[in-house]
């Protein structure tokens, strides 16, 4: 909603206002501002225009303040303003007050197509078929004088969340003399302006009636809407008028105390403080940010993918990060985009930057996933691969050179700023308490790393919703083994590669389940297409070729061959366990030896729960999990120890949704991946949705990115119809969502309502799911 | 299932079976029968070990004929068959009369898991999970001499349908002389021994009192199963035992006259005749057949992808193809596989081979829209596109040697074999005209040249269900025009080709509505990725970039762009009309323009049906519709005339099926796009399933291929779930099918079933859907 202050001035009434306030120079002034101000924002013209003509009538009488110019140095100045206006419209400044009250109500509607907005609404999640409203006021003048004033104030600090009024005003000025930065606004307490050494009198002081009046009403507003106010006022002669007040945006870290403050003051609810705290906004807190007073230089900005700031060594391959970052050096990996072949230099490195892709991009979401800091789709990055040098807004950068990205703002900046670390504070841990408190659902993370698993730990999650297990193949040597299963021409040679691997995802494992004790486990067996893991440049075939000892030609055939027309609709997961099911009976061999090393170690119950990716009927699941107990029944009597485990499969294809109850007769749960359900239910490929999906969301065709926040109307119903035919052939059974989705609010909530028993995110969104969870636990209530 | 003649014979039998006969080399006879059927059969040893024995058995007696043969003779064959089983098996040959039972039983029960079994039920659409049947007879022998005999019999010819007993005899003989071809087998009627001029007496001359029965037995089979019988009989000492009865197997046009014949003789009603045609089976009268009689050289084989006969020069590009063909040339078209660029040299070949690509490849489906025949996925098939040259078995073939290809069986000839043309006689038009009383759904066509839509009248179509305009972009010099505007930087440029392409458009359009004048045909406007209409050679590229006047590089790299890592899923279908509206309109007043000129013309009704594809929400068809609309209204204004119209879309996404009721708001029909509706139900990629779907087949993860039979279960339910939803929205929405399925028999049911108003299927499949709706008709009453 957009407040229009009524103001309809022309010629002639002008000087009405001139005679009914008995001051002509604020008449005018008035004056001044309201064609200033319509010109730019109704009518459209650059507003540089008009303050040029008004630096200048100041310089032409040799004054530096606009209180300084008279009545009549405004009514020129004001002449001048109507003929730039005539001059860029072909016609008169209007003198008609309703058709500017009518032209001004228009404008305001119009902003809401505006692209500015569009952006806005697209990164916010605002659905452009929400449209915007108006509100006229009559205008009251703060620039009537010495009695006169205006300012804006919050009850409560929005940066700290300190118990203290915070504000700006002015004295003998309109409201956006206070945002222009040309006077320099005074603080409005006397405390404030005392810390600040400040010169200029508080409010509290050179009004101080009208500011006791003030102070009441900042109370009586917060006690109304039981929330802190952002508020605008103007005093008109000693008289003040509130112009508007609404709850105060605010810094996390100040949402969270003013929260538990407000509980603690007894003014609202605990429930109403966990309802109050935007869950997206925690993840200001849990990342290291850029040091706010540190100084900058902007090279180029992108999306702000994946939060967080990082500074390091510009390194444009991954190769090169692992060696660097052995040394012991922070590197920041730049690649045009990335691929899974990209994810041991993501491992690494301190932040990503790539020149395409969007918030959803690979880099992206394995960038969130791992907690990293991430710019993505930064336009005015372009690499030379093989100068190995890029070019970032111009400004020439060579490997090695340092640079800083803010993954929450997706800013680049030259050399390494200095970062600070979050502070978990009394009030993160309260609100995080309460929140536990109010949900239903459990939170678990996704995580395939130990580091990531304890930090999901620290953050509460109780569990491991997604541990996928095609990251752990990429790690050193082990890239090798992986290739040489795939390039095996038999079963037997494929054996052989797949018993070098063993040991490899055993130790990762043992080392998840020892830092996941007692907490269930849900490993996901190899998923994605087996031509991810050939290499793709020449070097990478010709050291290949060393290792295997096959010749780069053949290779390269081999590649060809696996190579898919639209991989994502190909042969993998569990399709690759149907084929090769030694694949996947290595992989339970792993799972198993290592739950039951970790279980005899120390004691603690090892939860294991095995997931079957991208299943469609009901025959591969139970095909697949034979050779799971199998491996199981083998394992245990080798060990002379038992373990209790479940197997059970992602929802990831409308054809699992739709025969959902056949597949819940074998799958002890489901786990809904709403990524792919998302790609093959809307039929968007993620990677290329870019060419279209912007314009989609522009047009109204899509309220909010369907890959943020579940499609309710569409994915939704596939997902709520698999959880009751699911329920229906086996009541008891564990239902959760390890998509992107699991992280986002919206789509918790609406987990929440159709029943599920888990969301799992990334680690360092755990919180953030804990606190939707508990919303929209509160919601149903 | 298959019977087993129970025969237990060991060592001591044999003599039993000596006495009980009174014939001794009778019982040695049985004996070695026996053990070489067992032994290759059930004990799976090669059969040629004991074929070569019994040779050099024959030899050195210096005979020529198994019968004579002494039983001594026969005594030691047998002792040397014993010798290979040992030598072969480790083990004697079993003597104990119920193991030898109960292995042949379970022989039998093992083949339905052979690798032969598994590729005739792929290819015959048969389920693995029904399983067979073992039936155990007592032996009857028509070995006991002169008096004794056996046969099969036909009670009708299976290939030409005449009602004439049609079989073959041996007077002295075990059913498996008659099928080895050691001995000629002897004609059963005195009219074939006479017509053929045979020398040997037929069954009715030499046992007249047998023959006499058997004839009586024939006319009481056919009563009894109301079906030509094809059936084992054999005579023992001159009793005549039935061995087996079952409806024969038939040619379609032997199916056709028997049907017809039987209704006519009062033997059956005319909905048991529909009900008993194979509808598949009529694709061998619609397409030019090898001639039987020609001599031949096999050079290998392939998928039998696309029915009928063809033979021609071989051409390893489509450009060749085109040049040739304008020379009046007959060509063959060779490609590893072909890609959307290949159109126009499929257009004008005779037949298409591809070494890559399944069934329902990219050469398999449009070949078969295009009535071409096709062999896919040869793998003996060897291409050097450099040389210019092939191998195919072994064999080289250089550009412009002659093969013919067989899509009805997949083989591939040297040279050009002679071809015979389909006869339409008048059982065919009299079955046709059956089903159409009969069938409840309307039989439309997938066409879009004025070839293919004549070939669809003539087959009864009664319009046109999918006319894709993507595959008029492709020929001469339209390419071009659709290049420049893939490649225009702006909407300008942008217009500037489309004006070029409006004229073809138009006159494509109005040769389809002059064809299919008064019956409906609905146009899907552009469908595929616009990469697609990219050069891919270093040489096309080169061309374009004289004909467009843009550098290759830029080209290059603007291809590149394009280029999507899921193309299916990618930006393509309505989201071309979203982001470019311009196209859509181009093409919209292509066909109203067009639509106009024929219906003044002809003053005949013009009905086109404008369908949207890929449509996955309510507001994507609702915007799209609205574009259409409006230039509807300006031309119908700029020609003074008006032409009946609707709007609707393809249901070809799983979230458009799911939100169906609230596309049925704005859409006026349906069309079940089941192609891509599989692909995105599954998750899998038609043209990437070739890894997978075979092993997924043989295992019995799906019963039939789900791109050839719609998937029932899952794909099939969200079918159901559109239907209902759509027509619950909008009672009157028309509701049709133009996936490859709708010319699929068992998919034409399931559309029955769900209330569909039409099924469309490609020209030469329109009988067989005519057929396959008649009979599913009759299965609902």
């Amino acid at each position: 909603m957009d407040t229009i202050l009524n103001l309809g001035l022309n010629d002639q009434t002008v000087r009405g206002l001139a005679a009914s306030s008995g001051d002509e120079r604020f008449a005018w002034d008035s004056y001044r501002r309201f064609v200033q101000m319509y010109a730019s924002v109704v009518l459209g013209i650059d507003h540089a225009r008009f303050e040029d003509a008004l630096e200048k009538a100041k310089e032409d009488r040799g004054v530096s303040q606009d209180v300084d110019l008279s009545a009549t140095d405004l009514r020129d100045l004001i002449g001048e303003f109507f003929g730039i206006v005539e001059a860029e419209r072909g016609a008169p400044f209007p003198q008609d007050v309703d058709e500017q009250l009518a032209s001004a109500i228009a404008a305001v509607f119009e902003s809401w197509e505006s692209d500015r907005a569009k952006v806005y609404r697209r990164l916010n999640g605002i659905p452009g078929e929400w449209g915007t409203a108006v509100n006229v006021q009559a205008m009251v003048f703060g620039n009537l004088g010495e009695t006169s004033a205006t300012g804006v104030a919050f009850t409560r600090n929005p940066a700290t969340g300190d118990k203290a009024y915070y504000g700006e005003w002015l004295v003998n000025a309109q409201g956006e003399d206070v945002v222009a930065g040309i006077r320099t606004p005074q603080y409005l307490t006397l405390a404030a302006r005392t810390a600040a050494g400040a010169k200029l009198p508080s409010m509290e002081e050179a009004l101080p009636a009208v500011f006791t009046e003030l102070a009441r009403l900042f109370e009586l507003l917060e006690l109304h809407y039981q929330d802190m106010q952002d508020i605008e006022f103007t005093v008109e002669r000693g008289k003040l008028y509130i112009l508007q007040t609404r709850s105060g945006k605010r810094t996390a870290k100040a949402a969270l105390k003013i929260a538990v403050d407000m509980v603690e003051e007894g003014l609202i609810a605990e429930e109403a403080a966990i309802r109050r705290i935007d869950p997206a906004s925690l993840d200001q807190l849990l990342h290291p940010t850029l040091d706010p007073d540190a100084p900058r230089t902007l090279l180029g900005s992108g999306l702000p993918a994946s939060p967080g700031a990082a500074s390091g060594a510009v390194v444009f391959d991954a190769d090169t990060a692992a060696v660097r970052a052995e040394l012991g050096e922070n590197v920041i990996l730049v690649r045009q985009e990335t691929s899974p072949d990209d994810i041991h230099g993501m491992h690494v490195a301190r932040g990503i930057l790539t020149a395409k892709g969007g918030m959803t991009s690979h880099a992206a979401v394995v960038a969130r996933g791992m907690g990293r800091p991430c710019v993505s789709g930064a336009s005015s990055l372009s690499i030379d691969y093989q100068a190995r040098s890029a070019e970032i807004g111009g400004v020439h950068i060579a490997e090695g050179d340092l640079i800083t990205i803010d993954g929450s703002t997706g800013e680049i900046f030259q050399g390494a700023l200095p970062t600070v670390m979050p502070e978990l504070d009394r009030e993160f841990a309260t609100v995080m308490a309460w929140a536990d408190r109010h949900r239903r659902m459990n939170v678990r993370t996704n995580a395939e790393t130990p580091a990531d698993c304890e930090v999901a730990r620290q953050f509460g999650a109780e569990g491991i919703g997604l541990c996928r297990t095609e990251h752990m193949f990429f790690d050193g040597e082990r890239i090798n083994f992986m290739r040489q299963m795939i390039l095996a021409a038999n079963v037997a040679e494929r054996l052989v590669a797949l018993d070098r691997l063993l040991p490899e995802q055993r130790s990762d494992f043992a080392r998840i389940f020892e830092i996941m004790q007692g907490l269930p486990v849900t490993v996901r067996l190899l998923d994605p297409p087996l031509h991810e893991f050939l290499p793709h440049s020449e070097s990478e075939f010709t050291e290949l070729s060393a290792a295997v000892g096959i010749g780069v030609d053949q290779l390269r055939r081999r590649a060809e061959e696996l190579a898919e027309s639209n991989p994502m609709l190909g042969h993998r997961g569990c399709r690759l366990g149907v084929v090769y099911p030694e694949i996947y009976e290595m992989q339970a061999r792993a799972i198993f030896e290592a739950a039951c090393a970790v279980s005899r170690e120390t004691g603690q119950p090892v939860v294991p729960e095995i997931m079957i990716p991208l299943v469609g009927t009901a025959r591969e699941l139970d095909m697949l999990k034979r050779i799971v107990i199998g491996v199981s029944e083998a394992v245990f009597a080798e060990q002379g120890l038992t373990v209790e485990f479940t197997v059970g499969t992602m929802i990831e294809l409308p054809r699992a949704a739709l025969v959902a109850d056949e597949i819940a007769k074998v799958g002890e749960f489901f786990s809904f991946g709403t990524n792919d359900l998302t790609q093959t239910t809307l039929g968007i490929s993620r990677d290329d949705a870019g060419r279209f999906l912007g314009s989609y969301i522009d047009k109204g065709i899509f309220a909010t990115d369907p890959f943020v926040s579940i499609d309710v109307e569409g994915v939704g119903k596939l997902i709520a119809m698999a959880a009751r035919l699911g329920r229906e052939a086996r009541p008891d059974i564990k239902l959760g969502i390890c998509g992107e989705h699991g992280g986002d609010p919206a789509s918790i909530a609406f987990c929440d309502r159709v029943g599920l028993d888990y969301v799992s995110a990334s680690p360092f969104r755990v919180p953030i799911a804990r606190l939707a969870a508990a919303q929209s636990a509160l919601a149903a209530t």
